[in-house]
């Protein structure tokens, strides 16, 4: 399995460019003033299907040679990749199969019937997700696209960090959530080739998680990947597309750029969720709460005259939201 | 009092310019599929405090002289205007005092305090709210700057729909909310003015209200300006923004471009609101959702290939959700 080249990120933009929403970039005096330095918010939660996972999808999805294509995609997601996989495979015209857990979300169920893929529900478990996506693609020939192990997932995931640090070059620090990796190692990679094509200093890229999933930061310590602890299994963290252990694809790309993961707790995620959605009008989800998290608990060092924070999604049940059981 | 010159559209926006966001313009294609026919949306519910109407405030206050400026600005206002002129006043370095209604939004009374602005509370009616912006004006001669009828105010306002045609060209619609019709009248004056300037047929601008709140629409079917009914004072729309009668100045233009008004039903205020929260991942008052219930109400021809709305706001009680109650 080959790491991607950071070279690939140009082309694998120009690919998926007409397909994805050149998403914009907020910013707030309030939060400058609370953090003491610029900070810059790329809104993927306007990205189509509501999440950057649309980008990683396309790359995937699009590209697909006939023969591979023509039995279908299938995935196993929670959420917001069976979302993308299912929009990219509407847009190549091919089936779509995603797995997904019975207790996942009404809305993103709903928004997975919608681009008219075909749902085949499994236990919430590990176990019973890889099993039944095992089935489905015996049964129907489908091409399994990974939600984030996947060199294309990541080249594609890549195009946020790209569109960012070529509207504000002056980035000295990203700032990503870390669940499988995609978004992050992508964002490394995007770096990588800024650096090289528009011969800018490298733009920094880190990541944070919640203590509650703190499985990236394990693993960068001690540089092997590690799982979930059985505490973390039972008491979940409400960042809930960041319950997933590392790829190994991504691990490598985290290595080599020795990334540094910041560990924020359950309460100061429900408060940036909710500072963001006051102060900025949005709909983010908890998991995308979780950098903002880190700047508002101080963890980040305001050395840094421009940070750039990537939302990742909004994909929100508003009929559960966190704050109206303790407001 | 005279009309502004839409030729004044333009100088008013180079003059605001560095002090406003240009804010972006999004779309999805689940409401354009649901129309029939290309829906871009103005998304000013992530300007500066939350709204519209810092524009207008900036054109009415940072160009004021000193021997005015000096003793500060008073206005009153149950949210958004009050936050903008204490922004502006703020950004200028001059007092500010806002006479707000007891029973205002918790979220708007504590912006306001944050842009450290004095707050003068009345009562919640028309005569309380006069009365005392009186005492306030006498106590300190501070400049009056009203919500709506006020060419400055007009003209500011004016720059969002500017922004708006010159980002998408093809606008042949656009549609805003009315309540004392300082957009809904500076959209017109921009249209006319990218008429004039750049050589493009008159984008039409219609408004759309409340069924609850139709006085804009009772205006211009009598030619005179009609306040609200009893019933409709004792049972108010929820979307408060709107709750005002027209201005005079607002009144002349709209008269003048012969102004269409559509009305529209609580019901689907409340479900264009939510939509637009699940769809666009965004926050949006329920003022700014009555365009959108008119639009998905198909009380709007789409004969029309491309119709902009402008989002006017996002300032909500996150607390307090109309679909709480009824869910």
């Amino acid at each position: 399995m080959q790491i991607p080249k950071s070279s690939k990120v140009v082309t694998s933009y120009e690919k998926i460019k007409p397909f994805i929403h050149h998403t914009p970039v907020l910013s707030s005096t309030d939060l400058n003033k609370k953090i003491g330095t610029n900070i810059w918010l790329k809104c993927e939660n306007f990205q189509k299907v509501g999440a950057f996972k649309f980008r990683g999808a396309c790359n995937a999805v699009l590209p697909l040679e006939f023969r591979i294509a023509k039995n279908g995609v299938a995935t196993h997601s929670s959420g917001n990749h069976g979302q993308a996989i299912a929009k990219a495979a509407q847009i190549k015209g091919i089936p779509a199969y995603i797995v997904m857990p019975e207790n996942a979300p009404k809305v993103k169920i709903q928004a997975v019937k919608d681009y008219g893929a075909e749902i085949v529900f499994c236990e919430p478990t590990q176990l019973s997700r890889e099993s039944t996506l095992k089935e489905v693609i015996q049964r129907t020939s489908s091409h399994f696209v990974h939600p984030y192990d996947d060199s294309d997932v990541v080249l594609g995931q890549a195009s946020a960090a790209w569109e960012f640090l070529h509207e504000i070059p002056e980035l000295e620090l990203i700032i990503t959530p870390v669940g499988g990796g995609g978004l992050l190692s992508g964002s490394i990679l995007a770096a990588e080739a800024f650096h090289a094509n528009e011969n800018r200093p490298l733009c920094k890229v880190i990541a944070a998680e919640p203590e509650q999933a703190n499985d990236a930061y394990r693993s960068m310590l001690s540089g092997t990947i590690q799982s979930l602890t059985n505490k973390q299994i039972t008491n979940p963290t409400i960042a809930d597309g960041l319950r997933t252990t590392i790829g190994n694809i991504p691990f490598r790309i985290m290595s080599r750029a020795n990334t540094e993961i910041i560990c924020v707790s359950e309460e100061s995620i429900v408060h940036a969720m909710r500072y963001i959605w006051e102060r900025f009008n949005m709909i983010i989800e908890a998991s995308c709460a979780v950098p903002i998290a880190a700047l508002l608990e101080k963890k980040i060092t305001p050395s840094f005259k421009n940070i750039g924070v990537i939302i990742t999604g909004g994909n929100v049940d508003l009929d559960n939201l966190p704050w109206n059981n303790d407001s």
